[in-house]
């Protein structure tokens, strides 16, 4: 297929986008002398594994990894917008010629790398210093170079057979966080899952078969009415664990309050419940407050009550000897959800659920299938992790985090009201908090469509929208932080 | 931290190991003049963000891409060994100097480099012309360089706020599939998940709220016990979902027996159990059988019962006018799973559940937690598909497959097993198949210490061990096929 004259045109124009590492630069020089390749001509079918493929595939790749450094340098400049907002509508309408829909005849390689510009150009650079909306910010180039090679390894966590490498890492990596947990040597065992949720999810499934094997074979009809406990303001990831559970939430402030949740495992014991497992968090989703994880473990222990700790977020923590002083106790879990694509800055997926019961994830989840396992085979079958897993097919998301910790083994939400002018006067009361409750919005909706900078808000319990603001990416610096008070400021001063 | 004389011999072995894209070729011209980078004396710290890291970055990088094109090219000739098999704990004692353990201090550029050489030097070439391992083989450069791509992006599928483009491209691909189905046009949705054993958690969760909504809301104790129905050669996939269901498995030849399935229901009924849901499989793992998709759909609908795909492995087939008869009826199932990094040669992880009914998945799934999506946004909350999803953060899986489709928008297992001469003569009799039951391990073991080809043997019911040989990688061509059968004559004859 030939491109169409306005096509062209279009192709130019994304090229200049590109940036100074475009192909006015490395694009024309790693070639010395030849200029530009031309992609108009070629089409997947004439790259590897094609006879004769290997050159137009070279150029192919190089002259993405162009677009790609192009955008990482972009993504980091302060004179960059954060985001270049479109409405749904628009965005499906075909900007500039970028259409989203699928063609009836194969593309060529040009046009794919013009979508490719163009998918860059309307997204979100979530490496930006001044992107401060999501708990996972930051572009790693470690961690980047990690996923890259990953997608080209483009194999499973099945089998040691198939990922002799990644199964091997994956058990280096989750030796060394469950030592930094302070769990002794001999105990120790989990796994990488594809986030915070599934985490969470194997360690209800792990404590309720740790408390009840019978459920394995016979279901939860063999098994009494169970309950579990976690604070109000955990992320979503235990809700849908809920089968046959009882939920308790207790909070103020966010923190968990020992004492309620002694009276509350009292209650549903008379209630004729079984109490069996409880949540506590470390690092909450919108306020980032940690549950007090000794005095938790002191009635968990006194209950026989599994005890899981949430620290998706808030696990980076443990890294830094200043504040691991606030993870006290999460020694005494009986398993932990860390996710290092939060704090740690990996790129997403990296989560995992480490457990200190050594053979019970494997006890808990095998099929012993043998059409999947095969036991006779010429290696220790011990490293085959599938039996391990919910999962069948893995992803490997072990070796970015490897490879970051291999280059740096070294390493906080601020919640605010923004209060315009106008309501700066008023004393609290509801007809205020109906106001300010909707400062938030109107300031995101323009501070998106200007795109210089991004954060989050939401309501939380009695208090009404408020903004939070994310610490975790490594480009953000002092100057970035009152970059965006001051557009606060800006945007919403006169509301 | 300097590298010993030792680490830089094998830095320089590695090098040489890379085959004709290293250094000699790419790595030195690109920069026209100037020779190879060292970087031996850069550290991550020295990388973007830093100030004056984008030169440091841009050569890290482009060292890295020499490496995997290196890797690329050698992984498709056919000269060169599927893998260079090594024993647990030999990689685990560092082989060529190629440690796995974390230091105490950072390493350098170079050694991380060296690294990433290694850690596929040691790995196993799933894009191999001769790799007939797994259900996902094969490596596409498309595919690969969308890939690529999201992980610069490093965004997630949560909200439209931080993923406009991904969000609509996942609408758009989606929209696709359902119409290959066959669904008329009003029906359809659907989500992206991380792997086939989570697209079909979903589907019996919808199955069930549909039947009982009231299950969100007061848990399985308020609803009555529940049976679902899936042949015994389906997948793991299903089994994890078991929580209060009961399971019938019903089979023969790897295909579902209709009337054996008809009287089973009525066997539940009579139990006092609530059949609810039935899983049909359209491609089963080791014998790729499709089960009778319309006959099974007129028992569903007799029923009443909720009708499941899993077409995780055969849904490919759908995008080929001459196979597609095998999963006639599929369009009148309640939800399916396809996974594109199967039959499809998307890079893992690449998998989707598609569900007829608009909206079932929201009103399933959705928590409304006004803390994690702000009803009061400036564009159609509708695109936040957070709430459509049991995770929280979610990889975006749909870039890879929208580039592919858009490059080629046009598109089987054999088991068999090898008889040693020994074993020709002596007619079929359990003293026989214990023999043979020995063959496929032993062969395999020579195979993978040898490396240049891979293939998986299992036993399924009264079938003693056998090869499968799973043809869905592209670089495959009838020479490699018949290598394979002249390697198992060779390596087994004399057994």
């Amino acid at each position: 297929m030939e491109l169409t004259q306005a096509d062209r045109q279009h192709l130019d124009k994304s090229k200049q986008d590109t940036g100074s590492l475009g192909n006015t630069d490395v694009g024309l020089k790693y070639d010395s002398g030849r200029v530009a390749h031309d992609f108009s001509c070629i089409h997947s079918k004439d790259l590897l594994p094609a006879e004769d493929g290997e050159e137009a595939t070279k150029h192919f790749l190089q002259e993405l990894v162009n677009i790609l450094l192009a955008y990482i340098n972009k993504s980091l400049k302060r004179s960059s917008k954060v985001l270049d907002f479109h409405y749904p509508h628009q965005l499906k309408e075909g900007l500039e010629g970028f259409s989203l829909e699928l063609p009836d005849q194969p593309d060529n390689l040009e046009q794919l790398l013009v979508d490719c510009r163009d998918t860059l150009k309307y997204g979100v650079k979530t490496g930006h210093p001044r992107f401060f909306n999501q708990l996972s910010t930051g572009l790693d180039i470690i961690g980047l170079a990690g996923e890259w090679l990953t997608s080209t390894a483009n194999t499973n966590m099945f089998t040691y057979e198939i990922s002799p490498v990644f199964i091997l890492m994956e058990e280096v990596v989750l030796r060394k966080m469950h030592s930094i947990i302070g769990w002794p040597e001999e105990d120790g065992d989990g796994i990488f899952c594809p986030g915070g949720t599934m985490s969470n999810l194997y360690s209800v499934l792990l404590a309720r078969f740790h408390l009840f094997p019978v459920v394995k074979t016979h279901g939860m009809s063999a098994i009494p009415r169970l309950a579990l406990f976690t604070s109000a303001h955990v992320h979503n990831l235990i809700i849908f664990t809920q089968i046959n559970t009882t939920f308790w939430f207790l909070s103020v402030r966010g923190k968990m309050i020992s004492s309620e949740l002694n009276s509350s495992i009292e209650t549903a014991k008379s209630k004729g419940l079984v109490p069996f497992y409880v949540n506590a968090t470390a690092g909450t989703t919108v306020y980032g407050a940690f549950d007090p994880l000794n005095e938790i473990a002191d009635i968990c222990k006194h209950h026989g009550l599994w005890m899981h700790v949430d620290a998706a977020w808030g696990g980076g923590l443990l890294l830094s000897n200043k504040h691991r002083v606030k993870l006290q106790g999460i020694e005494r879990a009986h398993s932990v959800t860390w996710n290092p694509h939060k704090m740690m800055g990996v790129p997403l997926q990296c989560s995992t659920i480490l457990v200190k019961k050594k053979g019970l994830l494997q006890e808990c989840n095998q099929l012993c299938a043998e059409y999947l396992f095969q036991p006779d085979k010429h290696y220790d079958v011990s490293y085959d992790t599938g039996d391990k897993s919910i999962q069948c097919g893995r992803h490997v998301d072990v070796f970015k985090l490897w490879l970051m910790w291999k280059a740096k083994p070294e390493h906080s939400n601020v919640c605010f009201w923004y209060l315009p002018k106008r309501l700066q006067s008023i004393l609290p009361s509801p007809e205020r908090d109906r106001e300010l409750h909707m400062v938030a919005p109107k300031i995101k909706t323009k501070m998106m469509e200007e795109g210089f900078t991004m954060i989050g808000y939401q309501p939380l319990e009695d208090k009404v929208n408020f903004f939070r603001c994310v610490f975790s990416n490594p480009a953000t610096q002092r100057e970035d932080v009152d970059f965006l008070i001051d557009e606060i400021v800006r945007l919403g001063c006169e509301l």
